[in-house]
């Protein structure tokens, strides 16, 4: 599955080296929006099912993202249980909200965005994890968010196949390009909490 | 945590032979809404995660529920697969809102009747799913009816015991009093649409 991506463009810029070191700066706090990214990454994945009950591919390869998201977040709880950082809220970042705002309210376009924008949060913490993977000093932290990279790359992976099972190819590619664009967007300025996606 | 329950007084009357009849001439529809049940029931206990954060026993012991239910959910729908029954929404019957009505909406109160309406609606499955495992002529479908039973009934201990970390025991009883009442009351009359909890 993840064979055929290389073709397609999720991330159109890059996270900037300011991210990665207020990132290494604030880890306690990272562990924590991870925590929290997990979490509701298992939420989309549910809500996802609720809304299309009778799409059954959808329904079969979310059921194993939001699996697997629940899975990443007893591990990260666990790492934050063993390093006393208790559990908490945090107020979020505005990249989930702003992306959650593109996405078209009538169907068929609410399920492609809301498609694209899934794999596009995945696609980004991909590759955010994997700059802590390869940053961050602390080894066990380190090994963790490698072993994560290879599910997350699957996940963005899932969005675009059952992007390309329900909508005509070009019909995707363009709607990416211009989510894509706005993802980036978002980026370009660093949020002050740090935060997965600040 | 089982072993404890026996005490606890979750349902106050027995499913009627009514109930027995109408799902046992209804297996495909009862099958299909046990799906939405398995889903709705991993959806309530992630809703309690986003809710209460920072109750790191709430949180570890939810997350465990909501991976079981995803699991029993993917059973149902290969059961579902192999009898081609397509996936497909149903209305649901006025048991889940009746039951979410009473639940109170200032905290703490809102914790506590959470917690116990999940638990009672737990052990509503679990006894009626006890029922299908002992009457059904299907032998797949009683022996997967079995299967869940020893899940079920660890849930509704798990509610169980979550009330009773964050409250104390006397307000638990008097409240499942009350609220088992009401639960026994919604179904003292058949809903004419074949359901889990017609």
């Amino acid at each position: 599955m993840v064979s055929s991506l290389p073709t397609i463009r999720f991330l159109q810029q890059p996270t900037s080296s300011a991210w990665v070191e207020q990132a290494l700066a604030n880890l306690n706090t990272i562990l924590l929006d991870h925590s929290h990214c997990e979490r509701k990454a298992a939420g989309v994945a549910l809500n996802l099912m609720f809304r299309y009950p009778s799409s059954a591919k959808l329904v079969r390869m979310l059921t194993a993202i939001a699996q697997e998201e629940l899975e990443h977040f007893e591990q990260v709880n666990q790492i934050l249980e063993r390093r006393n950082i208790p559990l908490a809220s945090l107020a979020p970042p505005p990249y989930g909200a702003s992306l959650n705002k593109q996405i078209r309210r009538e169907e068929p376009d609410r399920m492609l965005d809301s498609l694209l924008v899934s794999g596009l949060i995945e696609a980004r913490s991909h590759e955010r994890l994997g700059l802590l993977a390869t940053h961050c000093e602390d080894q066990e932290l380190a090994k963790f968010y490698r072993a994560l990279m290879a599910s997350e790359a699957r996940h963005y992976g899932v969005y675009w196949t059952l992007a390309d099972t329900y909508f005509e190819r070009s019909l995707i590619t363009q709607r990416l390009e211009e989510l894509g664009a706005i993802e980036s967007q978002i980026l370009s300025t660093l949020y002050p909490q740090p935060r997965i996606h600040s």
